[in-house]
């Protein structure tokens, strides 16, 4: 990897064993040499398992199975492979061929139905990838199966800079379990998902309809609610896991009491692996987060918001650590939605910058220009037309972006 | 200005005097000294005007004056005055009330009715201009009146790394009409015009209605056909001028068959100009041309265009010299729009890249890398669903980009 991302946790989370998983990751030689790339999960029966996708016309193969063993295993699943270096999208009929001959070992060595197996690739599109080096590896990862998370989380890299976990302990009815994520993500990362992959995994047992309830509604202010540059992924996939190793009291909906904290938890794991990617976005040196207020509605304050985090001026100006707000303002201008200039207030760094349409009277720019010399960059905008707000997240927009992607070939 | 732009035209083209119009510019001193910054024309009586404004729902007090001239003067003109270095956007009262002053000034200078002056502004938003400065400097401009083309479309310009104008002949009915141009921008260039502004001269007499009719329609496929980074501004404009000095064949609709040269013509003007601003892209370096087919609608043609050409990963790799294809597939994929991946077929600079959803047989990249070398760079999609086509261009996105914008306070 390269120089690690200067917004990085301090380090990697210690995260346990979890019940009814076990991961292996392994050195394939799809594109990379000397580094992990690829994953095998196996999963205990009776595992539900929940997806959100790419919403691109353009989805890549794995996405299409995991959406076909979504629909035909039944909310179940028992095996997980992830492969990087090569995303299999845009590869026509062998691309489908190599990503079935690797569902079909896995099932193999995991002995369960292909419907039961999920596979995510990233990496280059347009390659069709090397099935035989992935199906000649499986076997040798399904025997050094155990809890190394860490290597699990290394093997799905591509661009990022740092691998990405994220651990929070829940109480269902008094009893403890645990739900630990993993994701990737750096470059192509917007809000239908960029090319990223997130995986959850609780040994609580939460019945498949509940799980892709949580999933959804989690995945729209969390990964859904991210940016890096606005271009969206042909791969995404969020798959969550449930092992149901852990006896408590019964789920039956999402909204149950007893599931409120399991809610809460699974919600900070999804933001927290959100939030890393963000951290990790291309050449990003500040991370920004992005509130609108005084909204027409949550759709509109969310279109707002993400005008403003993918505006390329408003970007290089945070990397530039310019207030510059009149930037935001064209931003506002430019989303389309609702916003009433001659009320317009912005909010920097706790700062107020400008309120009712014009600049604040005797605005001090120094406490605000001391404000993007840090790294993490707050914007608040009040559009003034309504009460629906929202928040987005994204980074700055520098030279380590241009030199990533002017070269890499993804 | 700095560096001239690589993909600059090799010189300004001479621009004759255009009967009924004079131009003057003159240092001001509004933001930037030791270069001009104020454009003043006058307009004979009988002039008649059209203006195309920006989207934004923050527009700046220029164009909320330009609109209410438009509204109140009937189609006609006397005056334009154009200062760069403020763009007077987002600056309330004091804003409005130095417009006015403004437009009271030159209505003074020019003996005419303030309704038919036109005032717009370029420059950093959220500051109130000074308009002493300018009402100061109106008389000198007054007295030097002439045709320094040149000098009026340097008056104009802020990151512009050059001048930018175009001229044609046409014939309405056998006489021989001149039509010239100005415009400038560079950056926060977008589909609803980019902080850019367009001024459109002719010797013809060309009804308001249909001046407007056609300014309109020819705006949609020029300076709303391009995009530099997405980002659209608060002061776009464009207004057409007509003064009616060449006795010609009465033009009553813009169908008419003797206004057809006029119109072509007309239409290569804007397109001329609007690829002039593309080719001083904040940065740029390639001059890219995206054309989409097989689209279900022209819209819809249009949009996927748009998100290829806004793709940052997909400028990115064109500024590394990379036929990276599978990015311009992931841009369809995000466009939002209709595309059958399996009949997605690409062509770049004329060589059948990708077909049926696939690379082609026996790819030869070599052609391909050679053409990305160029300066000149033609990307043809066919998303395989109707009929409809649309192109739109764009630049690279290189570290000149952030360089400018890093620092540039606009």
């Amino acid at each position: 990897m390269t120089k690690v991302s200067p917004l990085a946790p301090a380090s990697f989370p210690t995260l346990p064993a979890i019940a009814g998983v076990k991961v292996a990751a392994g050195e394939a030689g799809i594109r990379y040499s000397g580094r992990v790339d690829l994953l095998y999960a196996e999963l205990v029966e009776g595992t539900s398992v929940a997806g959100v996708f790419t919403r691109s016309s353009m989805p890549s193969v794995p996405v299409d199975l995991c959406r076909r063993s979504l629909a035909n295993g039944e909310g179940h699943a028992r095996a997980l492979v992830v492969n990087s270096g090569n995303a299999n999208a845009f590869t026509g009929r062998a691309g489908f061929d190599a990503a079935q001959a690797t569902v079909e070992a896995a099932a193999r060595i995991a002995g369960c139905d292909v419907d039961h197996v999920f596979v995510s690739s990233t990496g280059v599109i347009g390659e069709p990838p090397p099935a035989e080096k992935i199906t000649t590896a499986l076997p040798k990862l399904k025997a050094q199966l155990g809890d190394d998370w860490e290597a699990a989380a290394r093997a799905i890299c591509t661009t990022d800079t740092f691998p990405k976990a994220s651990l929070r302990t829940a109480k269902i009815g008094g009893e403890n379990v645990t739900i630990a994520g993993i994701c990737k993500g750096s470059g192509m990362i917007a809000p239908n998902m960029g090319t990223m992959l997130g995986y959850i995994f609780t040994d609580a047992a939460v019945p498949p309809g509940v799980l892709q309830h949580l999933l959804t509604r989690s995945t729209d202010r969390s990964f859904n609610a991210i940016t890096v540059d606005s271009d969206a992924s042909t791969s995404d996939t969020v798959l969550a896991f449930a092992t149901a190793q852990k006896q408590h009291q019964w789920v039956a909906a999402a909204g149950d009491a007893h599931f409120r904290d399991f809610r809460r938890k699974f919600d900070e794991v999804m933001l927290d692996l959100a939030h890393q990617i963000v951290r990790d976005g291309e050449g990003a040196t500040k991370f920004v987060s992005v509130t609108v207020k005084g909204a027409a509605g949550s759709a509109a304050a969310k279109k707002i918001a993400l005008a403003i985090a993918n505006s390329p001026l408003v970007k290089t100006a945070i990397a530039g650590e310019d207030a510059n707000w009149g930037r935001i303002v064209m931003a506002v201008g430019k989303s389309g939605e609702k916003a009433d200039r001659d009320k317009l207030g912005i909010v920097i760094g706790g700062v107020q910058v400008a309120v009712n349409g014009g600049v604040v009277h005797g605005y001090d720019e120094a406490p605000v220009a001391q404000h993007m010399k840090g790294q993490e960059i707050a914007i608040e905008v009040d559009v003034g037309v309504g009460n629906s707000s929202a928040t987005v997240w994204t980074c700055d927009l520098t030279h380590g972006y241009i030199d990533i992607n002017g070269s890499y070939r993804s």
